[in-house]
């Protein structure tokens, strides 16, 4: 195994070191870096440009992970940058309302199909937990029905540490892309449910059928349907899921990609559920919900997004991405391989490759093409054509190098 | 009563009848908008900078409410502006942690003195809800006890639409200041309790001993204390209530004033517990808990307001509206009159004289100037001490006003 590149990812090391003796876990956030940094990855950045990133050891990355999907434009967006300059000279928190937050409502509104009603918050968490209030205090009913990842709140964690049974009890998980388990699961105390809330794109996306279908289920057991668009929205489509494939659901929950960055995040919905008196009497409150630099973000997102086709050309880099890179794995017969829409593909690996895998996938690094091991992947406007086809010859290179050595 | 000032606020209430087709309880975040209309007040702003804003009908105010707490040095404030424009042009967040976290991290533990960890967070609800999250995990156990507002999550809002019974069962309400029904309601299910989370000031601000006793308190029933500083952080001391009346909880919760504007959040804690396994285990994690910005601004917000003097600064102006404006109302026998520590002192309005109160309260908006009705003032070190005599004198002139006409 000589002779097979790795990044040098020291200073990143003796950071951790450092961060471990001062903050939870090492790190702000999900970064996961202990085990990141056994795999060989760097886990401290220096800074962002574009579609690339400077780690702590002066690396860079093109970056296909985008701090976990908020980075929709590029890291530092003229365009965001200067729109954000020119409101934070106005102020950036105010003790009232914001003249301009039914501006960029409407433009939401306009963007995303189903949507006629929306509450700001910041933080995909706060938008899946705010979604899930609502939905109580609309049906008055109390048990939950998920699947997939809604966030750090006990509600969405049933069985994690700190989290009381009682809490995990009235939540049940279901298997994505079956509707005949998400029937039985309603059936097993009937009437009790207020919603199913569902993460829309896991693995090769929704099948046909399958979002709308969780939508009536739902509605034949008097529940609502959530859609979890937090990954997905801006992606796949503005509305998400539920847009591309055109799925009407009750709310839907938006955050990461669009807001560039900035931490803003949101609940849609139908008039009829959002603008009930249970539901606004529901306590969707917090201080940074008016978050005005968030807005300001959004707006300028929608505008880019919109002059730049932004959403034709994420699904037409990341097929290409998506072609290309499963060519070469196939070719060298490396079990790492991208599943899934092109927006946001899923590195599918093969545990009994573990070893080659892992040792691809630092000689990527090496060569400045960071591929997460096991998260979808996501696609900014400052990924060029170029770069899709250098990372390609870059997991070319790396793949033949790991077929010679091992 | 004609005759009496009152603002004109017509844009405003414009505004919210279109945001409210729009809105989930028409505006984002706890603004309060229908209520605080119906008494005159603005609801819509357009720009704010230093100690003032300006509202959609271009009324300009001397802000005390300054978004519910986050602007501590001012709106716009300079220093804050330049250090957030020089991280912009890097990037605002990462797909790894960040260098600077570990600095940031040193800085907060050195400025707060019995904090040896932090978990850095968004919002303030999710410092107290990640705060409880821990001492669950830490303890075993599942019983809270709490006192005060924390946040909008389901454990903080036992009896609130929408949230399941099953879950308000475990959290258990005690008032402020009475050590006997703290240790009371510990009795009520012994050993079943995680932790006592307690607001520090609220009202006068905490009697000689309470905030040591309720650690005691917890400690003697193998309970954790959680001290809720979102409000008091960085007003009343770096290190909020604890710190300033030699309080030692295990772990305590900031937020609001810390980033004079952004979301940043963080609990600080002693290492026995925030170290601990079990707590590293808790699934703390988000992708917005590593805002670059935020921890920019924090970074800024601790030098500036060490160079400006700014916890002692907060006493000095706090007392001096207090004492100014007691005087004015105790003379004119109105029941309005500003209690508790000068940093943030609360309203306490004389149910019986509600008419005169809120005429002045009208009078003083007519006069430029913002007095919350109910809500804890707040002051930044932008507000003057000419700011404070104008506002006595204003508050004085309205006064006169309603004595004359009512």
């Amino acid at each position: 195994m000589s002779g097979l590149l790795s990044p040098d990812v020291s200073r990143s090391k003796s950071l951790l070191a450092r961060s471990d003796e001062l903050l939870v876990r090492g790190c702000q956030g999900h970064k996961r870096s202990h085990d990141m940094i056994a795999r060989g990855y760097p886990v401290f950045t220096r800074e962002a440009q574009g579609a690339r990133f400077t780690d702590a050891d002066g690396n860079e990355y093109i970056d296909y992970l985008l701090a976990y999907g908020p980075i929709l434009l590029g890291h530092n967006d003229p365009a965001v940058q200067e729109a954000i300059s020119a409101q934070m000279a106005q102020g950036t928190i105010y003790t009232t309302a914001w003249e301009r937050e039914v501006e960029v409502a409407e433009k939401l509104i306009e963007a995303i199909p189903f949507a006629e009603m929306l509450g700001f918050v910041i933080g995909g968490s706060a938008a899946t937990a705010g979604a899930v209030l609502i939905a109580r205090s609309y049906t008055g009913k109390d048990r939950v029905i998920r699947s997939g990842y809604h966030g750090w709140h006990d509600w969405a964690r049933p069985g994690s540490v700190g989290v009381p049974e009682q809490v995990g009890e009235l939540t049940t998980e279901v298997p994505y892309a079956d509707l005949n388990a998400l029937d039985d699961a309603f059936r097993q105390h009937p009437g009790e449910y207020a919603c199913v809330i569902m993460e829309t794109v896991r693995g090769e996306g929704p099948p046909d059928g399958f979002l709308q279908g969780c939508v009536e289920i739902a509605h034949s057991h008097d529940a609502l349907c959530i859609f979890d668009e937090i990954k997905v929205g801006f992606r796949v489509a503005y509305g998400g899921a539920g847009h591309r494939w055109g799925a009407t659901p009750d709310m839907s929950t938006f955050g990461k990609a669009c807001c560039n960055g900035y931490p803003g995040s949101f609940i849609a919905g139908r008039k009829e559920v959002l603008g009930h008196p249970n539901a606004q009497e529901a306590w969707l409150a917090a201080t940074f919900h008016c978050d005005t630099l968030s807005l300001t973000a959004m707006a300028t997102v929608l505008d880019e997004m919109e002059k730049r086709d932004g959403i034709a050309y994420q699904w037409e880099i990341g097929q290409r991405l998506i072609d290309g890179l499963n060519g070469v794995t196939r070719e060298h017969e490396i079990g790492y391989r991208l599943e899934g829409p092109g927006p946001m593909p899923t590195p599918v690996s093969d545990p009994e490759d573990g070893d080659r895998v892992a040792a691809m996938l630092r000689g990527c690094l090496a060569r400045g093409i960071y591929l997460p091991p096991s998260h979808p992947l996501f696609f900014s406007l400052a990924h060029s054509r170029e770069d899709i086809d250098h990372t390609i010859a870059m997991v070319a290179e790396s793949a033949e190098d790991v077929t010679r050595a091992m």
